[in-house]
């Protein structure tokens, strides 16, 4: 198969990363169909007005993003984010936020994807575009 | 005078707010001029190549444009973030990161902001265009 | 119903105004469930690089988009682009491009709706997401 | 000098090219500190409001930011819009607008750069921010 699923171990060591742990975030499966995360909202991930900080929000879809174009690139390659546009479509309260990422377009050299966020309401709470450039990653990974 | 710094109470209270304290980062300016703000980059903040994961970078520079923002608008106004798009122009290190917003340009309803974040050596590593709606605010903060 | 399709006369009144005249564009189609869009690229489209120039695909999904979001709105209803983020995904040849738009998200002043242009070789061109105010129109229309 | 200005003759050329022609715009500087652009919005450059259409906000600014790329890159070299983010800040009147792009941020592969549209009356009407590639163009140009 040309297009292998990203393994547990790696999927293992994406959670592990410093900022996954720091906000609380996690890949649960990363395939060439895409990508699904999840974050549970909590007080430490709030602005001041009560709902998650857009950071947070940004985070996860660039991850999200991320991993979906992992899914579906050769072992061996990788990517890096070129810059990405967010929407936040309606507050995002505390509690359960599910997200899921998917490659609209394949280049040589760039890859444009796309993801949402939901809350537990099915309401999405924020979506995205970006880019990111095809790169080399160490062999041993 | 119509459009009053923030004041040093407003700053603390942002300063407070949990995804601030969450990521480490500090708003230092928010004025009619833009606001400044910093970041200590560390493990905590990277993604497994080593740098600033988008997720800080991305919040750090919505809250540099919210804060340049609140630095203009009238007292018992607010704003929230509608949507961003940033690019990630350099990897960002560990270290000292300063970020700096400002408003491009103010409508009724919406106002456009910017925002960029440099490094210790004064590469620019994002730049983000963001749209704001503004918000009425409670009376009592 | 309370979502009417957008009517015959509003779309020939989209495809009579002057920008879709300059540049030959056509609405084909546009309900609660998208719009879509022809366009024959020619000469008169293309940037010294000889395939069609980005303002020609922006022009084209903006208005995939608008057209898609005044298939929803109630009638008295209107919008306008706040703003809109396009990736150029592969060169744009002379020849047939359609294009459709979908609505994202619905907030009672925001929408956000996406779009994509496809080429006769059925690639994906250009995609993008945008954010449009929802607006009165004049009620003799 | 290493990075020459663009010259009379390419901005002859890109004068001349179909998508300028068509829609009416001149780029009158393009050099090491950006470019500028002029278009005289005309009946033939509205939507059904009565102000410019977004596509020729897009269309001017996408090649306002392209021409001040040009105007720093070796020559041999050329650029690709990757993609480009605009927010539509005001109506555009018919009348002269004015357009000026300037670079953010010059990468080995990828350049950002930004750039606004400004009416006679000196107001913001459209700014965006975009990502280039840098590209090979043929010897002889």
């Amino acid at each position: 198969m040309s297009r292998p699923k990203v393994d547990d171990a790696l999927l293992a060591e994406w959670n592990e990363c410093g900022y996954y742990q720091l906000v609380g975030m996690e890949v649960t499966r990363a395939n060439s169909a895409g990508s699904e995360f999840e974050i549970e909202i909590q007080d430490q991930h709030l602005q001041t007005h009560g709902t998650a900080h857009g950071g947070v929000l940004a985070g996860l879809l660039d991850a999200a993003m991320g991993l979906a174009i992992l899914g579906r690139v050769p072992q061996g390659e990788g990517c890096a984010t070129v810059e990405m546009k967010i929407n936040f479509t309606a507050p995002a309260p505390k509690g359960l936020l599910t997200a899921r990422g998917w490659v609209i377009s394949e280049g040589r050299r760039l890859i444009v994807a796309a993801a949402e966020a939901v809350s537990g309401d099915e309401v999405i709470v924020a979506c995205c575009q970006g880019t990111f450039a095809r790169i080399p990653v160490p062999t041993d990974r």
